[in-house]
């Protein structure tokens, strides 16, 4: 009597034992004490909030003419988790990028300039220290200088996150695996407050062993064993990577580094790669809505990489991407244009902010204020922004143009580009202004609150372009608003919600297996 | 053998069946397929984003001198699950409340003025009346008037949010069971475009069984049973509750309207239960963070009425907390104050900028721009913004006060709430404006950016407040910038995550258990 093997009891349960077990399973996944991914990417979108994340959205749907605004996603939005994280630091609700660096990579909350380090100045250790004792591989990328606060939190631990010196030696002796992107800031130690002979950090970390590549050639052809320093050929002043929006011929993308990393990291034991987008931050400091936009499209592209690379691996592969905080005070709405909006205004923007100022910096170099005359920038206004300083004829013409709809997404007014009389004022304004040379530094408040500290005719000009879009901006500074996560992958689940930076790092650390850290 | 009854295959699943049925009950609890809701909430926050819940949440930290920036939470905010929601209507990115109220009343995308229609102006049906159909009781609560678009477009359908009469006659049409918090715009349609005699829609509302109740006494003593239409006492001009920091002697707060609605909807088919905190919009309009901050708590207050009644039905009510979209262009930065932030600042408001303006009509009908002296209303700005034009001996003493830490939050500078010099010639210009009479809605347009339309004395001085306490704006309309969506309750969990304001509604007809919505 074969059927009465099992007692009908429990016959009954064998009857749903398979979608039993199935549940098990599905809990098993989603439950933060899952086996450990072997494959972690943590993608810090520097200055990237909520508004910066929609804005390049939008801007892709506006740009190409689509109807419905919404149907263009990112990478990171279209990831099946997605939660809210708050960034204030331990004593203020707007965070600089190393408090908030050490929450993301330590799970502390810490002071404003902070790297590593607790309120005490205490080291914390980080994410990816525990990751590399554990065995795993480790990189660094980032499209600023690789000593700049976001990275260093992962790897360094100094009571000011000035302490670039001190900041690159630690990268020499991390033992990570790869260092990938912007440069290093003071490598031979000029500003440091260390006395006596100081060894060169780029030769520190040849002694440890990291072959340091400064070309695009011996950046790809480094071979997986190789632990590589990988430095663009083309920094900026900073040691950061150049602007998207402006390009670069000689180096490689965000995302070159990010599929470089995947090739050296990859391994048998894992690896833990953290990538940074850290020129969103900057751009959104000058307010300039185009290049803000085109660096959010660069790191998406990094995020696309690691995509691509869990699709080989979906069961192994936890990807996490945030901001480490809003920056600038951006909104997707601005007094001027009403309930209008033209994101496609901002594709005739051509270059920077920084590339302007550069471009108006060769002017500069044959003109004084006695000397200077509005016409010769008019040129330069247009093909760096779009903008149209308007003749008599045009002025004629648009008495008579019928006004655009408000209510109504691009397309939008052929003259949208033309400035009008105000603009007109305004910009002739920032230009006499930048011709009285350094002086909008002096403190004054007025001109601190119009331009920020930057080039007055290059912010007059980011603010006028992103205003016709329907951009508007509050501040020259970070903000407080809180940031959005994204996550793909085993363990995502607890990325789901909304919760502190510091909680973020520890939904990470425990995902990594740190069971203490999970338990807190 | 009493032991043997049970074989010890099955006796080891027996060992574990506790929590495999826990697993199951887990599983069941978290599907869109689980048993609809006997009670549901649909909290909306009009003008609700990221930036204004945590506005609120540092103001209350603030004002309390917590030390900790992060350590205050809304009600909504602390709910298990959080979303974020896009808001763009059918041809923009910015919506209005017509179309976003018909996103999330039906689950359809339609354009701007629209009301409870599709794009081609065909009516769709409603969350709330297929709730009625099942059932369901229904109820209806807003701060500002019942026919405002956001209410209208749970039982109406109109091709213009403007057509009041007639949405006014729908509801005594719907078969509601309950609408309260503001009244009525146009009931005897003298602005409606139906010609004819027309009937009073309140009097329709009696006709249809409603009892309309317009004071306190009577609001209260309703009974379970009535069919109730409580119009608060006191109004605006348009038809609106105050707002909550100007206070409301004679009538009830949004929370009690909640708490009554909650007793008169409360019976064993269950009910569905929308409540709008209407005036959060108004305030951002008018880029007033005080008033609308507080009426973001007034609005939290009416949420956690709906909590109070959850927890004493756990397994049966699903309360869902959306906004329909941002406004004014809130951030949580400004310019002018840096990495700072002083937001108890903004407990010194007691009037918002509609209060202020209605006592400065008050000193408008003695004086005109002739007559009017800037001295006489130095005291009515101190008293309704605590702002301080200082005097010369408290220009004195402010040269010689240390400068306050920019990094830090509050407390903040001593001096901080004296007008600087630059703010006192904004305010004596904005004062001249105001005192020019109707001039502001010239269609001048440095004017209407520099105040948005409304009187300029009272938003020079919510902008001045707002720039103090570190949160800025970047128009008097709607934005782009998604909002979040909070839920807790049977079914909750699939408002997690990123997603349409459209797909919301669709969740919460399919929790509501219309499974040809849910499955879209």
């Amino acid at each position: 009597m074969r059927r009465h093997v099992l007692p009908p009891f429990c016959a009954a349960h064998i009857n749903r034992l398979a979608w039993i077990v199935l549940a098990i399973l599905m809990l098993a996944a989603t439950s933060a004490h899952a086996a450990a991914p072997k494959y972690v990417f943590f993608f810090i979108g520097d200055g990237l909030a909520m508004a910066q994340r929609s804005a390049a959205e939008y801007f892709l749907a506006a740009k190409d003419g689509k109807p419905e605004p919404g149907i263009v996603k990112l990478v990171m939005n279209k990831m099946p988790v997605q939660g809210m994280t708050t960034t204030y630091s331990l004593n203020s609700i707007i965070t600089d990028s190393g408090a908030a660096g050490t929450a993301l990579a330590s799970g502390v909350k810490s002071y404003n300039g902070a790297i590593g380090v607790d309120g005490a100045k205490k080291p914390v250790p980080t994410m990816a220290e525990k990751a590399r004792d554990k065995g795993y591989k480790v990189g660094i990328v980032s499209s600023v200088s690789l000593d700049h606060a976001t990275p260093a939190c992962f790897y360094a631990h100094q009571p000011s996150r000035n302490n670039y010196y001190e900041i690159s030696m630690e990268a020499a002796k991390s033992g990570f695996d790869y260092f990938g992107g912007g440069g290093f800031k003071d490598p031979a130690g000029k500003k440091s407050k260390i006395e006596g002979e100081k060894q060169n950090a780029l030769d520190a970390m040849k002694a440890a062993g990291y072959v340091v590549a400064d070309t695009a050639e011996a950046i790809k052809a480094a071979k997986p064993g190789t632990k590589l320093v990988a430095l663009n050929p083309e920094l900026d002043a900073d040691k950061a990577l150049p602007y998207a929006l402006d390009g670069d011929k000689k180096g490689l993308t965000l995302a070159e580094y990010t599929a470089k990393g995947i090739e050296l990291l990859d391994n048998p034991k894992g690896f833990f790669f953290m990538v940074e987008g850290g020129k969103i931050d900057w751009a959104c400091h000058a307010n300039d809505a185009a290049a803000s936009i085109e660096d959010t499209l660069a790191f998406d592209a990094a995020v696309a990489e690691a995509v691509k690379f869990a699709e080989k691996h979906p069961k192994e592969t936890l990807i996490v991407v945030t901001g480490d905080h809003e920056c600038g005070g951006m909104t997707l709405g601005f007094a001027g244009t009403r309930y209008g909006n033209y994101y496609d205004y901002l594709k005739n923007q051509k270059a920077s902010f920084e590339g302007f100022t550069a471009a108006l910096k060769e002017y500069k170099k044959t003109h004084d204020a006695a000397s200077a005359k509005f016409e010769d920038v008019v040129p330069m206004i247009k093909e760096s922004f779009g903008l149209i300083v308007p003749t008599e004829a045009d002025l004629e013409a648009m008495k008579s143009a019928p006004k655009p709809d408000e209510n109504v997404t691009s397309p939008a007014n052929p003259y949208g580009l033309y400035l009008r009389d105000f603009e007109v004022a305004a910009v002739k304004d920032a230009f006499a202004r930048s011709m009285q040379g350094e002086s909008q530094k002096s403190g004054d408040e007025m001109d601190y609150r119009a331009y920020g500290g930057y080039e007055p005719l290059a912010v007059a000009l980011t603010h006028i372009l992103g205003q016709k879009a329907g951009i508007g901006w509050t501040s020259y500074s970070h903000t407080g608003v809180p940031v959005v996560t994204s996550a793909v992958g085993p363990g995502a689940e607890v990325f789901a919600g909304y919760y502190d930076n510091t909680d973020l790092a520890k939904k990470l650390m425990g995902a990594l297996g740190d069971k203490q850290i999970a338990s807190n």
